[in-house]
């Protein structure tokens, strides 16, 4: 969203990034998005997930959460983007940079802006352009699949093709305006871990550690956390997806948060581990071997290389102090807009890796009797090697009293 | 999730409901939807998206966030639901009431789950089953297009129908532990909103409101505050759907805060106007207009009536009050796992109210010059008529000093 400002208006704080982007911005990255489709044949992008149309327009509303209402985007290979969004969005739209809006009142389930849309496209593009849209893996399109059915009949001579790759190719690169949110949003995380043991206490139940966790980010300054799981269990924890659950804290246990935290849209994605009275030996050994891990994914990602040489960089670590053992799938990922993006630090994933991307390291350590310990830091390539955006995790396991 | 409970777990305190469900709750809930499958002639249903996997197996994570892995359930039209999951969420499902679980390593983007699920589809349902899909309003898959495209062709044999029908008639009536956590959420939100006026002050930024606002709701015991959206005008707001500005708060202001907060997985949804330093006439007329016509849908949700009906009830106060405004497209919805739910209180929406149903009111005005207020209460309805879940909105605007 492009903001007015008015001088009554409220400064923000020293060293908190400005809101919003720019209209220079979105310039940028249409003129990227152009080049692409250019080479790729394409008369347009057809966008229906948050962001995608947030990354084209600035449009930030919680308002997704409701299913109700589908929104279109269509990037054309010249010009700028034309928005086809329920009216609930024209004000919101109008303050974007955008100057081709077009609204239906909706709820309308009997033509959910099909007609709209198709209408659009057809007079922006001619019957029978080349349409790319994002059909490949980690997307989905945010239509009912009647309606995106009716939009392809509406067209029939239209070709949509996946334009995955080339969407993808841009999000994975940040600009500085998008890595100064995300380091924004790591630095008070970061602060937020640093002391937050000390709220902590054995016997304190899971929910009200994550609701005082909660807590202190928003008063450290985050807008939101979207996401915190985790949980504790005696020497490691059993999975890294939950939420919080009635148990108490315990002796012995390992206790982990992972959390990503939310300023103006862009994420930090990290987590932090606790030993709870005492640390066992196992676990220092798992946590030492993950710190070593990340070290090693560090010091490996370089302009160049593969996602999957960073990969087997962590993967060694980790097999030479815990043989034969699993991991969850992969060992870090883009982040961003979203709390995971492209690319995957995994065996599959050939992604070069490029100055300006934002990624995570993640390794994780599965240990006997199916507990297990992650570890994961957040950072920024840049030509000479990766910078940390959070405040590194300490060299041994942090005790809670 | 069912939880094991362990004596030295914490015992929730007194009046808040008990988190997850009994086995019994998903037992009716599979009874109701096989009843409809048999009706509708399918063998089974096929679920990707969170609050359907959620409803038939109790899987609460945020780690939906993540656009990475898709998440298949299938309720077959006799036996239990089977779960083709990324292994990530093994020990999650394994917590579950369900008996077969499905595991691949994800991610895995050349094979992400199709394979897996094909085969457990030709297994569990032979060559040519018919299988229910959501592909209607409000819906969409949570599946890459092309994974989609492919898991289609590798069942040559079977029909995918739409099951929209069905699934929404389930979920639009509540059981008894469904409405407790709805209500727990509407009790807590409405016990914020009764005192934080008394935090405003004139010259307040909105990014300050929304955090204080925030922490309030965790602190009076609320999982997350998903949803908050709003802002302030003079005399009125411009839209509902905003995240905060750094806009001080002025004299003459209208600020209104909507939220939708989480309890167990449930929601709230309601939101509170407040007038800034006093309250302009005009506002104070419209605010009128929105409590008599919250009134007016009040009256006329009972069972069997139309949400048409309840629609046109609200629309002929504020018609005759501002005539010729517009409404955002609806004056309420249906309300529970998601922020927004069918049924609408919409022109179009003929669906009969029943027992069991938790909604929303939310009459709107739309003020000359662009402004707009809109005021929102939730309710249960009963044999009896409805039963509002908050605690209704002052008669009168309330005044920040």
């Amino acid at each position: 969203m492009i903001k007015s400002h008015d001088p009554d208006d409220r400064t923000p704080d020293e060293g908190v990034p400005a809101r919003g982007f720019p209209v220079a911005e979105f310039e940028v990255r249409l003129a990227r998005a152009q080049a692409g489709m250019a080479e790729a044949g394409l008369d347009g992008l057809l966008l229906t997930t948050e962001p995608e149309i947030r990354y084209f327009t600035g449009f930030l509303t919680r308002f997704w959460l409701s299913p109700t209402r589908p929104w279109f985007l269509l990037v054309p290979a010249a010009g700028k983007p034309v928005a086809v969004v329920p009216s609930i969005g024209r004000e919101c739209f109008e303050a974007t940079w955008l100057d081709d809006l077009r609204c239906w009142d909706s709820p309308q389930p009997y033509d959910e802006g099909v007609t709209l849309l198709a209408e659009t496209i057809r007079e922006r593009f001619g019957e029978s352009p080349r349409i790319g849209l994002l059909e490949g893996p980690e997307t989905h399109m945010r239509v009912p699949l009647a309606d995106f059915r009716r939009i392809c009949a509406s067209l029939p001579g239209a070709a949509f093709v996946d334009a995955t790759s080339l969407v993808r190719s841009l999000r994975m690169v940040k600009s500085p305006a998008e890595i100064e949110k995300i380091a924004h949003a790591c630095r008070i995380i970061s602060g937020v871990f640093a002391t937050f043991a000390d709220q902590l206490r054995i016997g304190m139940p899971e929910t009200e550690i994550f609701r005082r966790f909660k807590i202190a980010c928003l008063e450290a300054g985050i807008d939101d956390v979207d996401y915190l799981v985790g949980g504790a269990g005696p020497g490691g924890y059993g999975n890294i997806i939950s939420p919080p659950s009635e148990r108490r804290l315990r002796d012995g246990d390992i206790l982990m948060l992972d959390t990503g935290a939310v300023f103006d849209g862009y994420y930090c994605d990290f987590d932090r581990n606790y030993a709870v009275g005492h640390v066992p030996a196992r676990a220092a050994r798992a946590y030492d071997t993950l710190i070593h891990a990340t070290e090693s994914g560090l010091h490996a990602a370089r302009p160049g290389a593969t996602c999957a040489e960073v990969y087997r960089a962590m993967k060694a670590v980790i097999d030479k102090a815990f043989p034969g053992e699993s991991d969850v799938g992969r060992m870090g990922h883009g982040l961003g807009m979203q709390l995971t993006e492209w690319p995957s630090f995994a065996a599959h994933d050939d992604t070069l890796l490029q100055p300006g991307m934002v990624l995570t390291l993640e390794p994780s350590v599965g240990l006997p009797g199916g507990a297990m310990m992650v570890h994961e830091e957040n950072f920024l390539l840049t030509a000479d090697g990766p910078v940390l955006l959070t405040a590194p995790a300490p060299a041994t396991l942090a005790v809670i009293a």
